[in-house]
């Protein structure tokens, strides 16, 4: 589990002045709605000065929230939305609820690395399963594990827009998921960070506009576990998630809220409640959805155009990510130190993403294109394109 | 460890309209600096959108803290202070680094109910030492228990303004506890929450100001982990907390910290530091201090005047709490119950502080006096000496 040192270097890197940095999964600091948020704050300060003070789970923002979650297909309750400081600590918590130190625990060999971050401590026996950009996680490989006799803890997944490899889960994949969970009473905790950015995986086909496909959760609301946030909606720094799932678990789940931080900022909180109640999301999501669409066609545009052959990389139907596959021969790893140095461009390495320290993911990489606007992304990409040549003696 | 559950219930008590509550340890909300804090939210979104954005530790507030700690007789330097959000997280944080699941941690037989929350999922060996509101946490309790063998993986405590006991160590106290971490290299935790609040320990002594003693950290920095929050000083709802620490426990700190929840608010950070920058902490600081005291001798006055014989009170010298000692045949979680429901006054019973499930503190409870006007005090410490005149049929 080396992906956390690795990131800390890439980030330092990828902050060098004049680098064109697609390391980092940052969203677009460009799109943030910071006038809406600032007159938000502005009347919530002067005229809710509680908004300062500790305080209970927001029932406003929980409604909202779960108004919002038919977006995804999930029908639930403000009672089975439980609020939490961001997604991470959302899945920090369920781990403890959930896993036992050593137990075992169901991931993917290519996975989100804060995901190893948070694992590292519970020394868990992962059991990493095959999958790819082109069909996501292999729920074949899954189901023969189960059947075999494993029974993890949890499954963990981002079946929308996955991190990094990012691909989408078809609805079957979805349906076929959910029943997988509930034969084997295995919880799946379902990682929707990127959902309600849409996806165009069935665009164009049945009149589709673009919406992603419903949420794993759409199909089981007992084995499936949701984890939401507004880090991608609106914005990181509001830490803001949210997990919908069984009331039961909630108890328990509260007491590790109060050990682990008391409770999420209730400025926060009444921020997102007041923006979603002043109705600014759905035209917000929008532009942010047109401009991420926008910014992975001038990617793809790039790599078609600059890339020597050799290299191979999916096609993103949503979220902020392509994962890139180079010539098997190359490692990205160093790869980046010499593409800093010389061309002026960052990446974050597979390697970081690999459970278990595995070397499948040594010649890939991953691409945030989120953050920048399509000239940029142009720029950067000729540039990477010339560190690759470089390492394989092209130039 | 019921700390969690009944804490719980008070909460849902303490609510109730027409409730006078000592019960919920609250900072004033009527003097929080709404009105400066706004202004600087303001500015911070409209010039620098890139508050909203994921971040790297603020180096401007890491800075300020390293300079406000001087004024707890800490040297240190901005490298040496680490962020969190808040300083339960820190606390979770730094039991994830110490502790191993079924060790040792030492602890006071009374208290602060949060830290028994967080470190519930370790199931440890709880060593509970005694102490009281008198003169705090037993050392020479300590030192006979380390002389004996013991090695926990650290001892917690609120040197300053107990939480609830109210009490502080004297300097001599300090000056020991610390060389007892050194001898036997036991890390002590010193929670200073409410160390800038001031304490009138020494006020009128050799010209003392009404400044707390010196952290316990000022003795020695290699064994004494301060933790430090913005809760008390600023605002809860900014969810900042610091830890001033050896630099070498930082890199695993920082991997648990990502785990755990990837990153404080940088909004907040920036709030934060930007409220420091223009030097407003000062005269807020002595506005709280002056309000606090006023309410603490009014707290004071009314148990004097309307209290039966048979209970007894610490004088608190600083901080949010006063503990006070019911006549042992009364049962304190009891008394909640129908106080709330008779007189409308409420407080959080002993039992909520007590580690292991112990019984020696049934007849007790805690006062919150932070958050009410002496005139509120007044009338709800006459609710209070009358449930318990009740209960003791006397009335």
């Amino acid at each position: 589990m080396s992906g956390p040192v690795i990131l800390r270097e890439v980030f330092d890197l990828a902050l060098r002045p004049g680098v064109i940095s697609f390391a980092i999964g940052l969203p677009a600091d460009d799109l943030f709605p910071a006038g809406d948020l600032s007159r938000v704050a502005t009347d919530l300060l002067t005229r809710r000065p509680e908004s300062l003070q500790y305080g209970v789970p927001s029932p406003s923002l929980k409604t909202h929230i779960a108004g919002m979650m038919a977006r995804r297909g999930v029908t639930c309750t403000p009672e089975q939305v439980f609020l939490t400081g961001g997604s991470q600590q959302a899945f920090d918590l369920l781990a403890h609820l959930l896993l036992d130190p050593g137990g075992q625990v169901m991931i993917e060999r290519t996975v989100y690395e804060c995901v190893l971050s948070s694992l590292r401590k519970f020394l868990p026996e992962l059991l990493a399963m095959p999958g790819d950009a082109s069909g996501g996680l292999d729920l074949d490989a899954v189901e023969a594990r189960l059947a075999a006799g494993a029974r993890p803890a949890f499954l963990y997944t981002i079946p929308t827009a996955h991190n990094p490899l990012g691909v989408s889960l078809g609805v079957d994949q979805r349906r076929r998921l959910a029943e997988i969970a509930r034969r084997y009473e295995v919880p799946v905790l379902e990682d929707d960070a990127y959902g309600f950015l849409g996806d165009d995986l069935y665009a164009g086909e049945n009149g589709s506009t673009g919406e992603a496909p419903p949420a794993v959760r759409s199909f089981d609301d007992r084995w499936v576990i949701y984890l939401g946030s507004f880090s991608k909606l609106l914005a990181p720094s509001l830490r803001i998630g949210w997990i919908v799932m069984p009331e039961d678990l909630m108890p328990r789940l509260q007491v590790l809220k109060q050990g682990n931080d008391i409770d999420t900022s209730t400025l926060s909180q009444n921020l997102a409640a007041a923006y979603l109640e002043a109705g600014h999301l759905p035209a917000h999501l929008a532009r942010v959805r047109a401009a991420y669409r926008e910014r992975r066609q001038a990617l793809l545009r790039a790599l078609a155009e600059h890339f020597p052959p050799g290299s191979r990389w999916n096609v993103p139907t949503g979220g902020m990510f392509l994962w890139l596959e180079l010539p098997p021969e190359l490692n990205a790893t160093e790869l980046l130190r010499s593409a800093v140095e010389i061309e002026k461009v960052a990446f974050c390495p597979g390697a970081a993403f690999a459970a278990g320290n595995g070397h499948h993911a040594d010649h890939c990489l991953r691409l945030s294109f989120a953050s920048f606007t399509p000239d940029r992304i142009e720029e950067g990409i000729r540039r990477l394109a010339q560190a690759v040549r470089r390492a394989l003696g092209q130039s």
